[in-house]
Parts: structure tokens; C-alpha cells; sequence
């Protein structure tokens, strides 16, 4: 469906002709822009709130700046779709998150006009202050500005940036998004701090005085540094010294303005243009803005799917059949459970309630279900002090943003044996939130730890029983990934079963070949028997369901029995599952033997549908049968991965 | 040699032992403390300043607080030797660092006073919130304290915790102890604010007010909590709102307070057991106080080695020949010489400039070799974005510190492919700091991730070499990796050549078996040549220099020639250089091979000497050698792994 943008928009092919507009067509370019999003979001589906809440941010930021010269990083990168639309991609924008099409982040390689890829939190104002930096190196006069929401300022990487920036002389713009939600509400004392700032009377005055004193800095021309240091001057005495907790950190802060006041944005931002060195913007917004079913239900409606943009109901598959649960709704419902039988189980969450289901034990158990904000660090020594203590804390990160907390996890919890329990969601392919959200490489860089136990369940029964093993082995942290997504069980609830820690399932006997999975791939190998029989081939399949501990005796089983073996795992085979299997078979002296290792290959895979990124990977069904018979049938042949190498 | 401590610390076997001194007493145990840590690391060498900045700091909080049932975690840890001695360990310290001794660092197996082990920084905040959230959940009236520096505040992770803590009603008291150092000076804007709010007679002014409030606190009782509120509110109001960094993210702020007055510090925290909540006090210190040449030049005497206390005489080893020098004096001479003639390479170091030998570059280029604090992540971004604006930055950073940045060199530089330089220092055993400081995992988490080159040199040349190759290679990231120490050539000033990404080097031909090795252990190789020739073998020796990408031509070569191969790493074997080996082995077909990994075993290994480290895990020379002999004499024997596993 071709989807009309408003008249103006039509005709803004990039930012030099949104600058040709006058100020006051802005109101209306943004009308237009907002339009245009829910037309596309509605219809295609994709983050949705986020970019309606800084659509007069991003118009400004065009029209003041000389992008791309003037270099603009967003962060997390969710909220640009104003920004792709103004940069050239407005026409293409239906193919937002597709396989194959525009990316739902910025991305260097699509557009000139995004400077920097991003897909994760809190990264922006390092990189800004990098291209800062390599400016004053170079010479060059360009502005450098960050856009930053609150809920990513809890991460301590921008903490880290201000530090640096602050301290700097660097022509860097911090824009602070004040919307007061992740995609949950914020957590913590900054969220707390902002509010008061931004309603508190003592703090609009000062705002006053020194727009007054820049109104001045116009009007003086060559004179305006001077005068910029007189506004200060007089705002530091008012606060005494650092009153604020950014002029603490050496940024000049400016603010707080009405992030939806297009005109007065626009203002705003040519005053700072002129105003040397690193600076904050403090710009409060409402996610959602423009949509009255988003701006009242915002974490609902930060990426809802597709929906009528009418009547504002999300459009949900219709099932006659019931459906297997989610891994994440099969998380969030069993630790309740446990919970409210165990009083020492706790769980954790950096700012994904929602996306991991910790709500529904939030709901019920606030005490004992923790939202630490963007705080991955944070999250993982914080479980475990708690398991210092002797509670039971299970810490649900997403496979990719684990790599944020990568040294707690060594140092503070595998080190010192400290038996935290973590859940690892979006592991394996994420889908249309593509690279930057792919759980590729948790395998790897988890089982090298030592006494890390690291699991992945087959389906939503064995989720529940590793969940229950977890809470029974109290000697080791345990570690557990399963993927974004429904499992296979309509009838998931079975009762929980302590299971043997190291020990796989065989799922079914065979002849020739054994397959050897890790996680919910598996079931693809299950789904897989009618073709395999038409085929006249009978591979035996083995669950391995510990890639640490690893079980010894079945593989003792499966090298004695077979000579060629494919493992399948949804994860980066350099270093993953399968090479596990090849290294314990050499270890243990079994050679003559053929392996075939499907997984992610090494290179960077973008968006799209889990089962198209599997495909191009070699994992699908079809990839799958393809090793197999491959294998089967070239009992001499030597054994190749069939993935792509660079 | 038998050091003896001063006749009141010979009876204190238990923080209990202190507790029953007169308030008047601790002074003089302050001076035996320091007497007894001057006395021991003179003649055994170990950190140094850090534990003499807060000698007063560690008698207070044991004086005060319960200890072990209310919880002190330290930040870091290298300042906690008062603590060790006060604490049972007083006797032992002597084997402070040393192989089967002491851990230089807190250490929860090794005393229940240790409440969490550490060795990386700005994790105690995390921790004892966690610990005082647990107390809370089972009603426990525990006291939790976190002492911490100001260097490791400025990493993000304990701003993380801040946010959390500061909305938290959890009874934790953050000490920061705020000497203005890190190994290095301390960088960054909170520097400059700690150093502002210390000087400034508005707050003592406050500072007074509080505590004049506070002293009617212990009159009133019952009431304590109304006052307390009361004083809050003065501050408050006076300071009108949140006008204090730490207020402003939830904290109570105490201080500053001489943190070297041993009766104040005990004063004060008698009063601050009595208020709940999160709260933060602020003492300053001197790092190396009391040994005026520490006083002085605080990063030459962070860990000074043995010295005559005397004299104050760094004992160094005499050497009648030429030495070869430290990796990092390469990296460090190299760097400069490369910045001189090419303008757009930069350096960056979290912290470690003298470390990592930064700081040659920046006495020369203060702008262009950057120390932006103890910030990991910050480092690595801030170096992506300097790479996106076409500048070559080397971002340097220790191996296990590298463990920090892990989400933001797959986020920011692979996945983007930006040509950021890693140089990844302490690569390997790291030698007296322990299992904390090991860089053992980097080979398996590196060589995941699509785009990155991963490089160990051999020697000296080959570093200089590689260095040079990275500049030159400007597709795609690169990382070296080098350990701790000596390299092997004294003459080791040799003009820099460009070699060939992901090609090899044949050190020498052989017969039965090849030896590949990645890095500088292929040196135990050659230096093993002698007894190779006693024991009548001849085996290949392939000097693999790059894990990735991997030199394919040369395996065909050794796999066609050779049936059987040994890889040697100073890194963990867990999805490491050698399963690199198997895997391309396996996936080119070359069956019927046996293969012996050499390298970390999946276990914790504690500090020692690098050499006995190696021992332990079975790749020091004997070990190799072995592992050689054995695969040689036995043709038809199965191969086996050498090392232990769990």
C-alpha cells in the first residue's frame, strides 16, 4: 500500500529542503511527519512512541544545523524515523525492519546522515565526543550533537562520557529527551532529580535570566562570548557553584524547554550553535506525543505492532488452535510460581519488564521484582550481592545487552562462585531489530568462564525445569538462554522437574548421523521427521541441553555409534556449541570423525524475520535437512560448514 | 625475615580485639598499621600507597561498625591491606601475592571478613546494595558500607548503582574516599567537583550546620528520626534543592571529613549508624600518607616494588647484559614514533597511562593520547567515534579490563566495522594481582565477532610490526594482544614492516608433530630447542600470529604434513586459539588428526608468578615439552588434554 505523505514532506528529499522552508511551515512539516509514521507504523508495525515524541526535535536539529557536516547521534536509535524520513528515506520507509529493507536504527552504511549505527543504549555522547575530538584535530568548525533520552542516561557509559566531556573543551551538544520512560517508566534518583528540576520555580527563573541574557548575545554580535560568560557568571552565582547535577559534571546546562515548541526549539538551537564547548539541552517531551492512545499507554505503545490508526486497535493474529506461550510469558509466570514458594527468589531486570515478563511478578511481589533501570553493570553485581546474602536471584538480561555486563559476570559472579541465576532472552536471532539485537555470541563468551553452568532449554517445559534446577544448584551460578518468542507447548504448564545438571535428552534414536542440538532449535530438527523419512534418511537426535557441564556420557554414546555428527545451535559457531562438541571429541580421542557446525557464520547479519535470518544463515528446516542428507549421502566426502565465511 | 608488628597490633587478632581499645588507643595503632605495611611491602613487595591513604578509614570502620555481621565491601581492593591485618591475616601477610599465599585483594573464600571479592573497580556500591537489600528482605539490622574511591566513581557502573541506591530506602553507607588519584591522577570533570565542593566554605558552613543538628540527635533519642529530618530539611533548604551531585541522585551527603582524623572519622560514623537510608560520606585523604616519598609522587609508589624503607631506594634487579624490554615500553615507544609521523593517530587509555606506557605519548602530545578515567566503555566508544571521522585511534586497555567494554566493541566498532585499534595489555596470566587480572578469556570473546582482526606477536619486532600493519589496515578493526612483562629482544628498535593480515610465520620445519602457537609463548617453544635435540624430536614450530583471520594456507600446509599438532596459548583453551585450530581442521576436512590444546584450563587460577601460573596450568616449559613427548612417542595413543578440568 502506497502510503501519501502530507504535501510539504512530499517535497523534502533531504534537510537542505527542509532548511529552505520558512519558520513558521514547521508546525506544519511536522504534522506531516507524524502522519506519515503512524501511517507506516500502523500498517507495517515498529517502534512507535519514541519517534512521536521528538518529531520537533529532530525537525529543529534539520533546520538549524548543517547536517550532515554538522554531525547528529542518536541514541538507542529507535526514536529516528523523523530523522530517516527527512535524510532521503522517506519513500523507502515502508521497508522499515524488513529483511532486506531500511533498518529500524540508524545505520552508518544506509545514509550519510546517520553518523553513527547504534541500536543499544548511552553510547551517543561518546561518540560525539569522539567526532568532537577528531574535529578540533582536523580543524574543523562542524557541530557535534548527541540525543539522549533519560532512561539512557542511567547507564553509566554516558555517566562515563560526561565525566570526559565536561571536562573537555569540545564543541559537543548533549540534547537530553525528557520523557521520563524507557519502555517502561525510568527508574531510579536521576528520573526523580529531572522532576524536580523541571517543575521546580528556583530553576525557571534561572532558564529566564539566562535566555534574557541571551536574547542579548544576538544583538551584541562579536561581543557574544562575553556575554555568554556573563549569562553564566550570573547563573553560577545564582546556584551557588555546580548547583546542578550537569553543571556538576562541567556541562553548561540550559533548560528546561518544551521539547514539542517547535518554534521556540528552533530558537533555542541557533542560540547554542553559538555557544562553544560541551553543553546540555534539557528538552522535555511526551512519548508518544500526537497519538492520544499512545501518549496515555506508553510502554503498550512503544512498538504495538501493527495496528488502525482509527480506532487505535492493535491488530493480533486470530488463532483457532491454542497457541504455544512465549519463552518470555513461560519466564515471567514460572518465577512468580517459585517465588511464591521460596521467599529467598528474587529477580532482576535492567529495564526491560515488559520485554522479559518480570511484570507479572512485579505486580504481585514489587518488593522482590526489581527494575534497576538501563543498568546491565549495575543489574549483574547487584544479583550478586544479593546472592552473597544467600537469596536466590535470577537476573534477566537480553542476550546482547549482557555483553553490557560482561566483566560482572566474571568478576563479580564466576569468580567468586556466587550461584546467580541469569536468564539470557533474545538469544539466537532476534529479528527486525537486527545486529545490534542478535544474541549471537553468548555461547562463546560464556562458556569460556569457568564454573558458569550454561544451558538452553528445548521448549517451555524444559525452560521450567532448568528454572527449577537453577533455584535446587546452589553451588555454581547457572546461566539459561532461550530466544524472543513462542516456544512449541500450547499446554506449557507441566510441573516442574529438577533435571540433572550436565546431563542431555536423547530425543530419538537413528542411523549414520547424529544431530546434535543446543536450545529451541531442536524442535526444528523434530519438525523435520516426515521429510527425513521421505528422504530414507533416520538421524538419531540428541538434546544436549548443557553446553557446560557437558554431557560426557552421551558423547561417549554418540562418537561410539556414529562417525558424522551436525550440531545446530542458534549462536555464533566461531567458538559456540559445536565447537564444544569437536573439542571434547578430540580431548577424548575420538578421530575419523566428521562434524558439520550450523549457527550464525562470522559476519554481521541484519534484520528481518527470525526464520528468513535463519535461512540465510543455514539453519532453517531446509538448510538443516540439507547437512544432514548431505552428510548422509557423501559417507567419503569431506565435511564442509555450509555457512558463509568472510 | 620474621616482621614484627607494634605491641598493640601483636594483640589484635579480631576487629573484636580492636573494639575493647580505648577511643584514645587507635591512634596509635594507625601508626603500628602503617609501620607494619611499610615494613612488609619493602621486603615483599605489593600496592602501596592506597593502603596507607586509608589506615585511619579501615581502624574507624572496624571500630565502629560489627564487623564481620555488618558488611564493609571494598572497591578495588588493593587498598584493603589495614583491613587484612586487622582481621586475622596479620601473621600471614607476609605471603601477600605470593603463589599459594595471600590474595592481594578482598577475597570471600579466604575470611568471612571479605564479604565480596575484587580486584576490578566501582563494583562495591553494587554489591552492598544488594547485600542491604537482602538484609531488608529478611528483616536483618546489618549495617552495609562501600568504600570507595573517587578514581572508581568515575565509572559508569558505579553511577548505576547510584541511581538505584539513592531511589533505594536501603540502609547502605557509601565512603568515598577521595584522594584525587587513580594509579594516575584522576581524570575528569568529578575530579574538578570533588575538588570544588572540598574547598568551599559554603558547604563547611553546611557541613557544621548537620552535624551541630546531628549532635542533638544522640541527646534526643527516641526522636533521632525527627531531627535527622529536621537537619535534612536545613540542608535542603539552604542548599534550596538538590544542589549537591550526590543529594541530587538521592544520596545523603556527609562531609567532607579529614579522613585521616582517626577520633572524628569515629565520631562521625557513630552518628551515621543511626540514620537509615542511603547516604554518602565524603573523606579526604592522602594516598601513601605517612611515607613522605608516597606522599610525594603518588603514582611511582602505587605499587613500587621493594624498596629500602630507609632510603626510600627502589630496589631494582642489576643486569650485566642487555635486557629486552616490557611489552608496554614498545607499545609505548612505538606509538610516539608513529604519531610523529602520521597526525591522525591517537591513544586512548581508561586510566592506566603509566600502565600501558601511554604516557610516553602524552608528555609529548598531551592532546592526541587521551586518559579519559576509569571508563572502559567510554573508552572504546569514545575511540569509535574518533575512527568514524577518520582519525586512527589505539585504544588501549588491559585484557580483563577489556572485559568491561565487551558490548561496546561488538555495538559500536565490529559491528559498525570502524578501524578502531585495540591493544589488549596483561594479555595471558597477569602475574601477583590474581584471577581478577588474568587476561584469560579474550581469545574466545574476541574471535566472535565478525569484522575483527585478532593478533598476537611474538616478540618485540613482530608488535612494532603489527602495529604498523593496523595503521596501514584501515578496513576493518584489529586487536593485539600482548602479555604483562618482558618480551624477549634486547635489540629490539628494528624498522617497522608491513606484514600480511592473517598470515603466519614458520619459525622452523620438523618432523611427527607441529607446535602452533599464538603470541608470546612460541618464545618456550624456541627456548626449548636444546632439550628437543637431548630428547631426540625435531617438532615443527609455526608462529600462528593471527586467530583470526586465520592463516589457511599454512594449515593446509600442516595439517597435509602433520598428523599430529599441539597449539599452545596463554589464554583460556575454552573456545580458544586451539578450538580455532580444530574448527578449521574439522571444516576443511582433515580427519584422523589428534590434536593436544595447551593453554588456561577452565578453572579459577589464583596469583602467583607468571611462569609458576603456567606450571600450574601446564604450558610452562616443562609442560610443553611433555605434552610434545608424549604425542610424539605415542603414535597410536588418543589424545588428551593436559590440563585440568573442573
Amino acid at each position: 500500500m502506497l502510503i501519501q505523505p502530507g504535501e510539504l514532506l512530499a517535497k523534502i528529499d533531504n534537510p537542505a529542503d527542509l532548511r529552505k522552508l520558512p519558520l513558521d511551515k514547521l508546525y506544519q512539516v511536522c504534522e506531516e511527519l507524524r502522519q506519515y509514521i503512524i501511517d507506516n507504523v500502523s500498517i507495517y508495525g515498529g517502534h512507535f512512541g519514541a519517534s512521536l515524541g521528538v518529531t520537533e526535535l529532530s525537525v529543529a536539529m534539520h533546520y538549524v544545523y548543517n547536517t550532515p557536516y554538522d554531525r547528529i547521534v542518536w541514541d538507542v536509535g529507535h526514536q529516528a524515523y523523523n530523522h530517516k524520513i527527512l535524510t532521503g528515506r522517506r519513500d523507502q520507509f515502508h521497508t522499515n525492519r524488513q529483511y532486506g529493507g531500511l533498518s529500524g536504527f540508524p545505520k552508518r552504511d544506509e545514509s550519510e546522515y546517520d553518523t553513527f549505527g547504534v541500536g543499544h543504549s548511552s553510547t551517543s555522547i561518546s561518540a560525539a565526543l569522539g567526532m568532537a575530538i577528531a574535529s578540533k584535530e582536523k580543524g574543523d568548525d562542524r557541530q557535534h550533537i548527541a540525543v539522549i533520552g533519560d532512561g539512557s542516561m542511567t547507564a553509566g557509559m554516558a555517566f562515563e562520557a560526561m565525566n570526559h566531556a565536561g571536562a573537555s573543551d569540545a564543541n559537543i551538544l548533549i540534547i537530553l529527551n525528557d520523557n521520563r520512560m524507557a519502555i517502561d517508566p525510568n527508574q531510579g534518583a536521576l528520573k526523580d532529580y529531572l522532576t524536580d528540576i523541571t517543575t521546580s520555580p528556583f530553576y525557571n527563573k534561572i532558564k529566564d535570566e539566562v535566555w534574557n541574557m541571551l536574547g542579548k548575545v544576538k544583538k551584541i554580535g562579536p561581543h557574544a562570548q562575553q556575554a555568554v560568560s556573563a549569562a553564566e557568571n550570573a547563573l553560577k552565582s545564582a546556584l551557588l557553584e555546580q548547583s546542578n547535577l550537569f553543571e556538576a559534571l562541567g556541562l553548561r546546562y540550559f533548560g528546561p524547554v518544551d521539547g514539542h515548541d517547535i518554534n521556540h526549539l528552533v530558537h533555542v538551537m541557533e542560540d547554542l550553535k553559538k555557544i562553544p564547548g560541551p553543553k546540555i539541552l534539557h528538552a522535555v517531551t511526551v512519548k508518544g506525543k500526537g497519538y492520544a492512545l499512545a501518549e496515555k499507554d506508553q510502554t503498550k505503545w512503544h512498538a504495538p505492532g501493527k495496528f488502525d490508526k482509527l480506532t487505535g486497535e492493535i491488530k493480533k493474529k486470530v488463532f483457532t488452535t491454542p497457541q504455544a506461550p512465549k519463552y518470555q510469558t513461560v519466564f515471567g509466570e514460572t518465577i512468580l510460581e517459585m517465588a511464591r514458594e521460596n521467599e529467598k527468589i528474587m529477580g532482576i531486570t535492567p529495564a526491560m519488564p515488559s520485554g522479559c515478563s518480570l511484570n507479572i511478578m512485579m505486580k504481585e511481589m514489587p518488593d522482590r521484582a526489581i527494575d534497576v533501570g538501563i543498568a546491565e553493570q549495575h543489574a549483574v553485581t547487584f544479583a550478586a550481592g544479593l546472592a552473597a546474602e544467600g537469596m536466590i536471584p535470577f537476573c534477566n538480561i537480553y542476550s546482547s545487552f549482557m555483553q553490557r555486563a560482561y566483566d560482572q559476570v566474571v568478576h563479580d559472579v564466576c569468580i567468586q562462585n556466587l550461584p546467580v541465576i541469569f536468564c539470557l532472552d533474545r538469544a539466537g536471532f532476534a529479528g527486525a531489530d537486527g545486529a545490534t539485537h542478535h544474541g549471537a555470541y553468548d555461547i562463546p563468551f560464556m562458556r569460556c568462564i569457568p564454573n558458569l553452568v550454561v544451558a538452553a532449554p528445548m521448549n517451555e517445559a524444559e525452560l521450567r525445569h532448568m528454572m527449577h534446577t537453577a533455584v535446587k544448584h546452589r553451588t555454581s551460578p547457572f546461566s539459561i538462554r532461550y530466544p524472543r518468542g513462542q516456544g512449541v507447548m500450547p499446554e506449557w504448564k507441566v510441573p516442574m522437574e529438577e533435571i540433572q545438571v550436565g546431563k542431555g535428552r536423547k530425543i530419538k534414536d537413528g542411523e549414520d548421523v547424529a544431530v546434535l542440538t543446543f536450545g529451541h532449535i531442536g524442535n526444528y530438527v523434530v519438525q523435520l521427521s516426515d521429510r527425513f523419512q521421505a528422504e530414507g534418511i533416520n538421524p538419531a537426535h540428541y538434546d544436549m541441553r548443557f553446553v557446560k557441564p557437558i554431557d560426557e556420557e552421551m558423547l561417549h554414546e554418540v562418537f561410539t555409534k556414529f562417525d558424522k555428527v551436525v550440531t545446530i545451535e542458534d549462536g555464533a559457531i566461531m567458538g559456540g556449541f559445536g565447537s564444544a562438541i569437536l573439542e571434547w571429541m578430540m580431548d577424548n580421542g575420538f578421530t575419523n570423525k566428521q562434524i558439520v557446525r550450523l549457527g550464525i557464520p562470522d559476519t554481521i547479519i541484519e534484520q528481518g524475520e527470525q526464520l528468513e535470518l535463519q535461512k540465510e544463515a543455514g539453519f532453517d528446516h531446509d538448510g538443516i535437512l540439507e547437512a544432514i542428507l548431505k552428510l548422509s549421502s557423501n559417507v567419503k566426502s569431506k565435511s564442509k560448514v555450509l555457512v558463509k565465511s568472510k
